[in-house]
């Protein structure tokens, strides 16, 4: 190139960066979106596919990096705060109990199961408590889209599947506390139940005089700030005050992220609504792209690793679907189905368990390449199951919401 | 802290990272601005002095890093794409004369000045050469940002500088070159006409026929899509792409998402623009304060230094006053004194401009120093001008307008 001889290129050349990684990963996500909308399939899984094919196992564009790595967690954030935005934390509350029994349920089988194929498959304890304690947490994002993106946000199951798994990321971090400290052979209750306590409290009062605070709070705030746009301004400081809370008190960012929209709720005019759909579309497509950007399919050379991470997916749908049903049977099969299915991604956290895990030398590199491949196939093999299971209409909420037409219309 | 000793704490821990710089900046950032408004002066002052407080010179909570910066590049990128969907390309060709007129003298006069005061400083030629150049470019987020929240981007100095500012970087990244080459000895004349054709020709025919293609384009893509909000998935594709491409033809990123702007502003929808404004809502304040975060008052330990400093940016303040001013003398006084005063902001172009001078070992430290000074001080100097000039009425404006008036009535 002889225009990159002349000095003068010099002056933006660092700047090619940022425009190129947004062009690529924004382009290619919404591209396989468009064709996964095409094949009747929902656009989240084209748009972790995107991650997956640019990544470096297939066309090796881009690998994961600390920019990307960013967007994707804001991503996150943002995807929940709006999700959180568009429920009432009062009718969470009101699914409280429901909910609280499929996350216990969907945390105690998918452990054992997964704990129970790794000895099966002769790895050593410790690393076999490592893998089930991966298969434990719901990634929330991943469901939440799909409800969203389809207008689904209000049904029963939809709430209860929000509402476990929040309650499922506090028992996720509680299940990960004992077994490292069981791996390196220390046990501190105090100190669990400390955490446990911390995690629990912030995610309750959050949930239960959050919107309350905010009502009061906002309007008032609001009223007195010179700046244009104040209630965005104050949402965006309550997102990122709660995400950071959430961090520090032991859960996860984007539970934090949620309980912010949950709390603004009731607070955000459409304007507001509006302003941070702006910023969802932007960067969610950056997490979605970000989970499959993780995805390293040299690790499945062995076909003896091939096989397990099989089994081992098998294994996550069927545990979740299994547990979280069974936890939701109450309401009647249809909407434990949903609930059941709804369940099953398991996304970025238990990435962030396998990294752990893999830190502190326990899990072999196999191992890691398989619970990165259940993570990312969970996300992707749940969005048709979701979508199909609220298609066909669920007996019981059909039934329920004629119901609430009649007394309306009564 | 008892409770960072438990492994489970590790999950999230790499979490916090994220949401603290976000709320840091962004909080301070919009706290500072509601000071500045307070205080009767416009809010991007507060923004940009909350990036000094918490930069290394006053708290030191925060350095700039690859994080914030690539969230400061997105922030100007969307500032620029936002204000030229405010603004009718037509209408920017219309007073191409005046601007490049103003572009023109605006870019000798700083030059002059910048390299005289150098030299009688009895700084060595080459130094000397480097600060007349680095005072060049005008940086034209700021004052469109100021027009832009106080509404005026409608008047005819508005778009004459906002024309003047895309062709001044066109000419600043000549002027570069040409200083590039003479201080290494060489002077290349047919890479350097290739390099300005380059540029030239992208900005040109990106203005002239954007527009158009786009309204051509727009819709009927639009029309095909599965996707939700497909007007805003393309209007990011055009963004990034012609950031991308401009970065290439060797103008900065921001001209050409200004550009991109520019071409989606007949096609864009009231809902692509309120999403728009939430990105920039977001991201902007991070462009603002990562300005202040390059302040390094440490530079001005030796007096001799601090005396410079003063010395530079009252002449980078009154040489483009004067520079500019006195291109557009043609459209009456008020018109003149306006675009004089909106031109003045150099913001980052300079400082990318000295970061080159100390790279090449051409500047030293403390010019560097006093460059980056000068910068961020005419990017806050100039604001509360801005908005005075346009409160007092310009004569020839209000005639204008009037006239109009009178015809639409009449």
């Amino acid at each position: 190139m002889g225009l990159a001889t002349i000095p003068a290129l010099f002056l933006f050349s660092g700047q090619a960066k940022i425009p190129l990684a947004m062009l690529v990963v924004f382009v290619s996500a919404k591209l396989m979106a468009e064709v996964a909308e095409r094949l009747g399939q929902p656009g989240i899984v084209g748009e972790i596919l995107a991650g997956v094919l640019i990544g470096p196992s297939v066309l090796g564009w881009l690998a994961p990096n600390e920019f990307l790595g960013a967007l994707s967690d804001l991503g996150a954030m943002f995807l929940l705060f709006r999700v959180g935005l568009e429920v009432k934390s009062s009718e969470l509350l009101k699914v409280g109990g429901t909910a609280t029994l499929v996350a216990c349920s969907g945390v105690a089988v998918p452990f054992v199961m997964g704990t129970a194929i790794l000895l099966a498959w002769r790895a050593p304890l410790n690393e076999a408590i490592f893998v089930g304690a991966s298969m434990v947490a719901t990634s929330v994002g991943i469901t939440a889209q799909v409800l969203s993106s389809k207008g689904l946000l209000h049904e029963v199951s939809s709430k209860i599947i929000l509402a476990a798994a929040v309650i499922d990321d506090v028992l996720g971090l509680l299940v990960l506390a004992v077994v490292s400290s069981l791996t390196h052979g220390k046990l501190d209750f105090f100190q669990l139940a400390l955490t446990g306590a911390a995690a629990t409290a912030f995610t309750i009062i959050v949930a239960k005089w959050g919107t309350h605070a905010m009502g009061r709070v906002v309007p008032h705030v609001d009223a007195r700030l010179k700046a244009a746009e104040g209630r965005f301004v104050l949402a965006m400081s309550l997102l990122f005050t709660l995400a950071l809370l959430a961090v520090y008190t032991g859960v996860a960012a984007i539970v934090g992220a949620f309980l912010a929209g949950l709390a603004m709720s009731e607070s955000a005019l459409p304007r507001e609504r509006d302003l941070v759909q702006g910023v969802a579309e932007l960067l969610v497509p950056f997490f979605l792209a970000g989970i499959g950007l993780h995805v390293d399919l040299s690790a499945f050379a062995h076909t003896g690793t091939a096989a397990l991470a099989v089994v081992i997916l098998a294994a996550a749908v069927l545990s979740k679907f299994i547990g979280c049903g069974l936890g939701a049977l109450g309401l009647g099969k249809a909407e434990a189905l949903r609930v059941g299915i709804g369940m099953i991604p398991r996304g970025e956290v238990g990435m962030v368990v396998a990294q752990i895990g893999l830190g502190f030398g326990i899990l072999s590199r196999s191992s890691y390449g398989v619970v990165v491949f259940m993570s990312v196939a969970t996300t992707m093999v749940a969005p048709p199951f979701i979508q199909a299971a609220y298609r066909r209409p669920a007996t019981a909420a059909v039934a329920e919401s004629e119901e609430e037409e009649v007394l309306r219309l009564g």
